[in-house]
């Protein structure tokens, strides 16, 4: 004791780093070790982590399940009205983004959204009128995820829009997502304008049957590869989406010709899609759901199928809990304001979107994208921060998804829920920002976190679950 | 003396290696300087240059030659056919790549295209007959580079070709150049078949005035701003194209059906460059080619304003040195070469489409793509070392010109001869390899590098003029 007084000690610190900043105040040698206890230093949670983490059934599992995810093979099989391929979407019901909300408890900007969608569908012949019979229970609500579908932002969905079709070829799944109308006042945002109904009308009319003649006549489009491209183009198929959206104009184009949509209506739909930087979101989405619904129900397994908000929740699904799902309050998004907003305009958290994450793009492939921070915040430096940081909370890697600037890296794949709790490290995210009221749109672009108190509920449910 | 030997001395090795390896081998502590004599160790080429660096008039001549440069705005104007609107284009010429040269010392992909090109004209009614006229001086051969022309490998254009028109908005010039053929068997690899002269018809009948209709219809497009953002997408817009084709070929479907192009013409026109992912490419070329004839004319300008192959020169322009071309024997290419073929079927560099390189993309902008190196082969640190290199040849950089990954840094532009015969730096070329017997087409794609030859005859001639 005294040899340990009389020689100047050489300390650890493992965790909090305020005790390594006093050693290190009064001229002592400390070493930092940053480290966090695992679950937050929640009890149960850490206990489920702990026999989950030692079980080597959850271990096959997410085997299993990342295997199925990496094998499927979605394409772009068509486009559809929504009632006529969309299950369980009965009359009078309107699918929303994230996990169940209902109408009293929606964000803004959703609300704003299912005003336009009863417009729209004519439900109602303005919006007062709308919100009254959205309020008294005449129209159902339902999560785009409960009927295979995904949407951006509100993600509504209503039984005469048109709907992407695609097609697991591998397993034999099919996942559906709307249309993405375009930046500034859309639907998705929550404006529901005269402007925003007739915008619907045309991609109803014009729009889709153009797109669905051009589709069927290329057979399907494989949409791994297209990601795969993109990726290797600077698109990080979130929130950048303008190589992918150029590649995909490029094959519908003449595909539409050939298909004999007359000039005009091809002109038309042509010079939408041509105008929208971020038309193939909705396309990857839908691919991204269709992947992920290849893992979902594998017994045991904790990897994370979806991730989704509401605008008023963040929710997330696990492979192996089947329809459960864990919830948290939604974040607020960090990130770029467009000119004139600020953070105080900002929703909370919104949308579907969320699931390119889950599927390993997005925010966890920020590093193919350097350019997005223009968009979104941050530098080149922290793109690849954020897609490297990821790996510590990943099953595996996507051999199809690499980065070129990287040496072709592979991207992370298969969100663990287990290794995001056992880290603390949570899943990062690229998104838009909608305004907080409804029908004003969109009001920037940032980057998000998942909040961790849905992990650690999910696995506590898939150790209760089994046993 | 005694004190030095009794010592161990420190040494720095200046230039050969040689010299630094042996002191190593004996235990000597030697740092190597990595120093080659300027030009080469040349003595006249050395002498000019010195005196060049130290002649204010050159710096003066540089700052406005590069002003002018970067000052240009070349705009995609239009298609038209070559008669039409190239100058000095008369009948019975054909315009080729790279620095004069007459039929006898023609590579044999230029003789194949120069072949097609006649059998396209109608000048003759097979390869033979062709042959037999060319060698026959009926033909007038002239380097596109003295009609304002540029085109890639065989470079050949003859009087009924389409071509595109681009015009310099700031300072009034205009280039042109033929359009893109597409990969495998093309006339500018020298293939001359049924098949080739059959696609220059469609190109010429259905293509081109489709092409032409979308251009007028959209008023010209902006042609630094596609650059730009197809930089920010992994091409280096030379070997890589695929963004700027698709960037392109977005603008150009709907414009194309507004103008009232019919259905089955614009499916096949969009087909056409939908299925090239190089289609850009000659468009670029003749963009690099205005803006570069821009900083031409310059007295007392070293900075180089041409760079071309003819595939069996290589020569090369400057700016205060008006017509006269500087050359050196073309190089052979190293790179990757096609499933069964090696280096040897290979003819040496060809092509105007290093006017890139002048220009400061291609492989001045392998940092922008780091894919490239799955087509010119390497790494995607070479790709960037590349880049980084020519920053010690160049006159500055293009602000409009940046590289995300790199935090948003600007490319060189402006090469300098004189810097290049300073540093003995060769202006690196990315570029695709022909095969040496006419008729065959393309057989690879590699890095090359500018022979220094031609930039030391350069400076002596500029400090001749100078006096």
């Amino acid at each position: 004791m005294s040899g340990l007084i009389g020689s100047t000690p050489a300390v650890i610190n493992v965790g909090l780093a305020s005790f390594a900043e006093s050693i290190e105040a009064a001229g002592g040698d400390v070493t930092q070790v940053d480290w966090r206890p695992p679950a937050e230093g929640e009890a149960t949670a850490g206990r489920a982590l702990a026999r989950l983490t030692a079980d080597p059934r959850v271990e096959k599992a997410n085997e299993v399940a990342l295997a199925r995810f990496l094998a499927a093979r979605p394409v772009l099989a068509g486009v559809a009205t929504a009632r006529d391929v969309v299950p369980g979407l009965g009359d009078r019901v309107v699918l929303h983004a994230g996990p169940p909300v209902e109408w009293p408890a929606m964000a803004g900007p959703m609300k704003g959204a299912v005003v336009g969608a009863m417009l729209y569908e004519g439900w109602a012949a303005d919006a007062d009128e709308a919100e009254r019979r959205a309020a008294s229970g005449e129209v159902a609500f339902s999560p785009c995820h409960h009927h295979s579908a995904v949407g951006p932002m509100a993600g509504v969905i209503s039984p005469s829009m048109p709907v992407w079709v695609v097609e697991d070829r591998e397993h034999g799944g099919t996942a559906f997502s709307n249309l993405n109308e375009g930046l500034g006042r859309a639907l998705r945002f929550g404006a529901n304008g005269p402007d925003v109904i007739d915008r619907l009308r045309f991609m109803a009319s014009t729009l889709a049957p153009a797109l669905g003649a051009a589709v069927e006549r290329l057979g399907g489009i494989e949409l791994k590869p297209l990601i795969a491209q993109a990726l290797h183009m600077g698109d990080e198929c979130h929130n950048r989406n303008v190589a992918a959206s150029s590649l995909l104009t490029r094959r519908l184009a003449p595909a539409m010709l050939h298909a004999g949509v007359a000039g005009e209506q091809a002109a038309a739909a042509l010079e939408f899609i041509a105008g929208n930087d971020h038309f193939f979101l909705n396309v990857s989405m839908a691919a991204c759901k269709a992947m992920l619904d290849a893992a979902h129900d594998v017994a045991g397994s904790s990897m994370v199928t979806v991730m989704s908000r509401n605008g008023t929740e963040f929710g997330i699904r696990l492979s192996g809990t089947g329809d459960r799902w864990f919830t948290a309050p939604a974040p607020v998004v960090e990130g770029l304001f467009f000119s004139g907003y600020s953070r105080e305009d900002a929703a909370p958290d919104l949308g579907d979107s969320s699931i390119s994450e889950a599927a390993g793009i997005g925010g966890f492939a920020m590093a193919a994208a350097p350019a997005i921070v223009q968009f979104v915040g941050g530098t080149p430096a922290d793109a690849i921060a954020y897609t490297n940081e990821m790996f510590a909370v990943t099953l595996g890697v996507n051999p199809v998804f690499t980065v070129p600037s990287l040496g072709f890296a592979s991207l992370p794949a298969g969100i663990d829920a287990l290794r995001v709790v056992d880290t603390g490290v949570a899943p990062v995210i690229n998104t838009g920002i909608a305004h907080r009221e409804p029908g004003i749109g969109q009001v920037g672009a940032g980057v998000t976190r998942a909040p961790l108190a849905c992990f650690a509920e999910a696995v506590r449910e898939l150790e209760r679950g089994l046993g």
